[in-house]
């Protein structure tokens, strides 16, 4: 198979996460690199062999087979639309917009395209939730009557990133949004939400919280929750159970290795990983690896695409509605 | 110390449970037992040296200190008012009435008797949770932010102890409304629930559910999470989790020894205990050593007490006023 | 079925540990208490309701049935034989007597009696260790090919105690060539065996050792490796492994139950056992039962008896022998 | 920093392996592979853009700052030697000869030459082990006591490998005599060792064996146990705990990501890793790291050096020994 060739927009952290991820990969390359700071983008560039290009350069390319969005939030939908109408296969970081209706505009352009398209769902690639997803398909606990997501992040964003970011929900809880719908292949149908901004009060000024609860009933009658924190005291706890009438599935908290000491009447352990990153790192390589794939002609079909990113969205928006009015919240009126 | 002398009222299966823990504690003594079906208190009694007594007896005997009320729920309250009225220490089990203004008025009536008094919130006396309640309360995780429990029990019961439990939130959840004050020491302010017949889609027909998640916000700010269920696949799961700032505290799920084998890319360990009983069996026994240290003159500040039943019960009409309409409820209308 | 009546031989620690197994179990009685120090006795006696006697009224009485030998070890073989003779089923703490030879000779008397006795080997009754024998029987992990026994004893006993145990082989070690019997049922060929005196210098002067390490080929090819140490910083440490060509299965360490602790990068559990005592406690009781049920006429296939005294014995003489003289030693010499 | 230019001697299975670390190492270039078998050197070469020479070009060439030999242990001692006489830096697998006295005259030719050399003890740069070495440095348990090393190899390697490893305590036990000096800082005094042909008979043949137990007295008084095996049914199993007065440190067996189920009475997790190479993998990469940190003047205290490989070389030679007489074995004799 040739390579697959690659325009990465966008050079920052997330940019880099995925430059990395290119670079490694044996089936893709990293041709060119291109960032509203340009010096970003030529540093990033040359540590890859690629060139740094403007965005236009990049988009009407031959040599360039997929686009890679990694921009700041506002501008994926606009790339994305670009991207798909000059015929480049694309990876779009989430979410498609953090309004719901302009994503929704724009999915309904770039769908009749028929370009390969995958939103930025990473965390379906981890291993124990893939195996969450696997074994409840074989069966192993019965039909999901019950879920339990916990998605407790250790250190507080800064607060100008909280103040684009469009809220925990959409921002942070969105991620457990999709992995509900990936483990359970079911819909979300009502939700409720509870949050509190207890780590940083401050960012109740612009209504968003950073401790959230949220219920949800599912369409085949199932129950979920999730919890949400902006910061801990013990490092990035991520986790996920479901529960069905023959049994419980767990994708644990996760540690990296280390020794057990036993003194007195402890045992002390390592902790948990120190922030999200180090725990979800691997998701990245994993998810461009499945869409690499999936470019190649193979099946994949939890690959995450543009009706998965709206529907996240429309759960989100539920909830952030939930949080602020104190009500339960039918989804369907945000899903269309 | 001379040894508390007991009448049991109730000699059915959690009355046999309170027998040999009166049999058992070096401070107490079984003298009497009461029941409706007199066979029954009189096979008990005879287990036990005890004597077979009608409740009058019990309760106008001078060689009886104290009553432990295990008998069906509707005679709750007025054998804990008989036994209040006749001078007796009384352990009455949960709850005080289905009615909470019933339980209200009895509560009213013993409380200015000033008779030592416990309501049967046995789980406060598990060695674990017990353990969160001291690091809690010596800062291990700072001011509790977060809150997660799990009450999952094993297997269906009844249909007729349905009929007549008053529901998940009255029956099951009630417990972990008594624990979540106990640890937190704090009041739930509102409250949400999602439940369904899931297990057992009859029970709907008299407004029940067998699976249901409940949020709660708490005076202080801090957010709570609860689900219940009325059967598993795996045995009965009883956790709880609490997170501050600084840390994360857990009292977990429990399992009976066993051998662990590894075998191919499988490690197999023992499950969770068979059922709800065998987990937590011991507490019954260390709240009746609690209560009777209480009446040695002993300082227990965590013994459960009327307030607290009436607390827990206003928690669960909350929830169940949830479940009914799909909002948000305010404790405060039901705990006056 | 009628109670079995005991009476008891000895009532220090582990007297009185006997007594109330005695008292708890529903088939049995404790009726008569005997001990050197008269006033030990009495004190017992009254506490469970039995009468304190001299040993030669316990063993000719009509109204016993069997007798519990839990006096000062070298006592163990003249009260064995003489309750033996006297008709009355024993059950003998171990060991039969010091002196291999001397215990040899007493079982010799013995076994022509035909009684029922079993040897205080009570860690069999272990129920993770019961689950290893189960498992390995039903063929879990294919035929035995290497075992791994840990017994890490928590604090030093007194140097009173350590100058007339016999020895760590003697006295620590023997509970585990007695499991390694019963976990594979195979007997020990060879021993080799290194130790020191580390945690008590001093008990090196009368040829003691409190932290030791043996070698074991089983008669099957197996590998056995087991240490022992007399004090710890970590708690009461017994665990067994066993491994075959298709897996592997463990008894692990064991801790009482607690809270977990998440803080920073560290996660804080329970410890072990405090001391060896907390840990094996269920097992006197468990012995017991299996053995008022093997007197009651079922069949106990594992109930340690008098052979396995020996035997354990002469595997300690071996691993006493490899330590003096560092050498390979042959069990069979010992053994007969 | 220039990067350190390597020439790999040897492209077969580990030669392969620390190719792509040299690939992937800021600091290294892979710039010349050898081999006798030329083809192979090519594939490999022209897989990381290098050339592929032959022995004598690559140690006489100016572009080569360090020799990685990864060939045929036959090899190892000659090549040694000529690299550090061409005056280049030396990563060496071990062993330095399977001759231990052909391995100290390679030494002792080697070391007046102060060149920087390394000897192939990977598993000294393994994240849990080295948190061992620095905990029981900074006290956590004392001074070390006692000590279990497990290293269970889950297949069978091919009979023709077998035929000329030298035998399971110069091939596979050696990485855990060499561990056993890292962890402790402490030399082994006395070996006693028992093992058999269980897994793969034939091995007898050649006087080899498959399943193997050692102690070892160590100069502090200590005692270390270690257990080996080929194969396993349950993955591979390594693991190590040291005991001191004040507690016990693990380094315990490891696992893959993966989710637990519950399902009736059991509890099911990931095992263990498959083979031998899934788990050290990332040590390889770690002590190519610690040579390269060296090589750039970084004080590396735990490199393994020439005398490392001598010392660990000499406590197989006293097992192989002790493992043929059935005898204590003193490792003076071997260490001169």
């Amino acid at each position: 198979m040739a390579k697959q060739r690659f325009a990465l927009l966008g050079s920052g952290f997330i940019g880099q996460v995925h430059a990395a991820s290119l670079a490694r990969h044996p089936d893709t390359e990293l041709v060119m690199v291109a960032d509203v700071d340009n010096s970003r983008a030529e540093a990033l560039a040359k540590k890859h062999q690629a060139r740094a290009v403007d965005v236009s350069t990049a988009l009407n390319s031959d040599s360039i087979d997929a686009v890679l969005i990694a921009s700041a939030t506002p501008s994926h939908a606009e790339l994305l639309e670009a991207a798909a109408r000059a015929g480049k296969a694309v990876y779009c970081e989430k979410p498609i917009d953090l309004s719901l209706s302009r994503a929704r505009d724009v999915v309904e352009k770039v769908l009749p395209l028929k370009i390969p398209v995958t939103v930025g769902f990473n965390r379906r690639f981890d291993v124990s939730h893939q195996q969450l997803r696997r074994q409840v398909e074989q069966g192993a606990i019965g039909h999901v009557e019950l879920i339990q997501m916990v998605c407790r992040a250790s250190e507080m964003p800064a607060l100008s990133y909280l103040q684009s970011s469009g809220g925990q929900m959409r921002d942070q809880a969105i991620h457990f949004f999709d992995l509900l719908r990936f483990l359970t292949q079911d819909e979300v149908v009502t939700v409720a939400a509870m949050g509190a901004a207890l780590a940083l009060p401050e960012i109740a000024k612009f209504g968003d919280v950073d401790t959230s609860i949220v219920m949800m009933r599912m369409h085949s009658g199932a129950l979920a929750q999730l919890d949400n924190t902006r910061r801990t005291g013990h490092g990035y706890d991520e986790r996920i159970q479901l529960m069905g009438p023959e049994g419980a599935l767990e994708s644990g908290s996760q540690s990296p290795q280390g020794a057990t000491l036993w003194r007195g009447n402890q045992r002390i352990q390592a902790g948990l990983w120190p922030d999200w990153f180090s725990r979800v790192q691997e998701t990245y390589y994993a998810h461009l690896d499945a869409f690499v794939r999936h470019l190649a002609g193979e099946s994949i079909p939890d690959l995450p695409g543009l009706l998965d990113g709206l529907q996240a969205q429309a759960i989100a928006e539920a909830a952030v509605t939930s949080l602020k009015w104190g009500e339960f919240v039918s989804v369907e009126q945000f899903a269309r």
